[in-house]
């Protein structure tokens, strides 16, 4: 308890909510899309552009970032913001959904959580204090609490004891957090896989504890998206209505869009430049795949009314070719207007809250998404 | 003879030159270094910062454009610069240098070369004549001749036949070009290998058939920079000192430099864009390894003195970490950079010919180039 709140909430509009939350590198505009800053840097984009395309905060991943080029290093450096050239607001997870999901010989006690680098197979172990030291080192504007993540679906019995190692793990994390600097920010994360009652349970924990800020883990790793949804219904209304709420890794646009109709703040997701490595363009009309042959011929842009230029003039025509050719263009330009397209729809989004026209700019939203591409010509 | 000059020598130098070639879609000041945009596209730069970087005019390759998207299909869509955005002059080589070097099955007769397709061993065949209306359908500023091209080193007999072949090519190239509209060009091609009195009859002969402007071709195939330079300096005099000459496929830096001084007015060649995505940068100091460990904690940038924003603020540590861990940012920011340094280094060029200073500016650069990197930390 009694961690000062650096969230100011601007307004509402039913469970709907914007704000700013002033971070030491800036502040940031919520609900807030943070794209991936993977190792220190994005995909296919230079930091101008993500600047250029609204966004407020990227997020970095401690478990690379530890690995390669190794945190004292870029605390030697200066920090992630020097380091890298981002001079914004960035979160950095706990490295621990990593540690489960890329690394070798993985071995979670009370302690920590032991296990060798897939890069070198080196050993490494990262406690919860451990993980806040390297976020620490990093310079993070917004650290992670360590916490352990169960995919979906499990037994009930896995699940409980999860949450419960990572509401002991919050706990030391926030001791751990003590002597951060005036400014920096600690989120505690809520976990209970799909069980109502454990989501609840861990939820109230967190918020007894106190942390600046509670995210939302372990959603979006299988389940259906109504269970993701009920979930949040089940925490969101536990968690403190002062403090921004975050939920890791998530998501579609239309997954955004749902959960901030019902309380949340803040997402990240691989998804915008993952899917346009792939030939995948997020628009107006939903997704749209540039590897289809009906766009070979067709010289008209992705969405001539967009205001993102690369979105409004490069014809259908070129993206296709540069897909089909394997152009390291073609995945530049799909990752820069997806990541545009994601900021664009945040943007709206908090617009639509300022205005308390959330569910107007929902149904008209989801219309368009649904009513799908252009017919060719 | 008698082809209109849109080329104006606006100041000399020795044999160095400076001017401008005017083309339908914009003026080249030269000496010029293009781009190569391979397939319709730049390896990992956007066409906005190929502009920003300096570049007036770029080259896009026949072979590949012919074979994907196809010459008709970017002919409806409005030509290359519509097709890609790109727009400014460009220069499209013949496809006869990548027909040699990239298809399979290729066989040259009198009449055309019939090869098949490296990416669906589709059957082709390119003749002078369709060399130039695959061209035309592309909308080039500046089209090339078809020739052949022959790596050295090379029996003297076949040197002399594909030079041979090339000049009776070259003039059936003319005749096929001559339903162009005014203001675009065809280039001839000077062959001869490294044999001097071959080179200077091909120069001699092309010349007498009148082109808009004279490349030489068929070097930095394998031979040494001197052999490369000779061969030049046989070859420039012969040329119409009025027109625009350009050696093709070239070069390194030094290279280039040492061309200019020799009468060069133009260059294109894939190796700052290739080296970049190697891990190499080309500054004023020459050429950098960035994946070499003394870079992995320096914080200084490449050259705190280099007008180009990623060159003089991104740190050498950021970028052995991006080159290490195999991210795209890092062949983008490099291959950026080394765009930015070729386009700088001409610009430099053409001002020390306005001031009759190429002299000293050659010998200033060379001394920093032979001087090498900064010293490590």
């Amino acid at each position: 308890m009694g961690l000062p709140n650096h969230f100011d909430l601007v307004a509402t509009d039913g469970e709907a909510r914007t704000g700013k939350l002033t971070t030491p590198h800036g502040v940031v505009r919520t609900p807030a899309f943070m794209p991936v800053g993977t190792a220190g840097a994005m995909k296919g984009l230079h930091w101008r552009e993500v600047r250029d395309a609204g966004a407020d905060i990227v997020l970095g991943n401690t478990y690379h970032l530890m690995l390669r080029p190794g945190a004292e290093r870029i605390a030697a450096l200066g920090g992630l913001q020097a380091f890298t050239g981002w001079n914004g607001p960035m979160l950095t997870d706990s490295g621990g959904f990593q540690v489960m999901s890329l690394a070798q010989l993985r071995k979670v006690s009370e302690s920590a959580v032991t296990f060798r680098s897939h890069i070198d197979g080196l050993s490494f172990e990262l406690s919860p204090e451990r993980a806040i030291e390297l976020q620490r080192l990093l310079g993070s504007d917004i650290a992670m609490q360590l916490d352990e993540c169960v995919r979906l679906p499990a037994e009930r019995g896995d699940i409980e004891r999860a949450m419960q190692l990572s509401l002991r793990w919050a706990e030391r994390g926030k001791r751990a957090f003590e002597t951060a600097p005036a400014g920096y920010m600690l989120f505690g994360i809520a976990q209970g896989g799909d069980v109502p009652e454990l989501r609840r349970a861990s939820a109230l924990s967190l918020a007894g504890i106190g942390f600046h800020g509670y995210a939302i883990g372990g959603l979006a790793v299988g389940e259906p998206q109504s269970v993701m949804l009920a979930m949040i219904e089940e925490v969101a209304p536990i968690l403190p209505r002062d403090r921004p709420r975050y939920l890791m890794g998530v998501g579609t646009p239309e997954d955004m869009l749902e959960a901030v109709a019902r309380g949340i703040d803040m997402f990240d997701c691989v998804m915008p430049t993952r899917n346009g490595r792939h030939g995948m363009a997020f628009t107006r009309f939903g997704q749209i795949n540039l590897r289809n042959a009906r766009h070979a011929d067709d010289p008209r842009p992705l969405d001539e009314e967009s205001l993102w230029p690369s979105t409004q003039r490069c014809s259908r025509a070129y993206l296709h070719h540069l897909v089909r050719s394997g152009e390291t263009l073609g995945a530049m330009l799909l990752s820069e207007i997806n990541i545009a397209y994601y900021q664009r729809l945040m943007a709206d989004i908090r617009d639509a809250i300022s205005q308390r026209a959330l569910a107007s700019f929902r149904e008209r939203t989801r219309a368009d998404w649904e009513k799908g591409d252009i017919p060719p010509r």
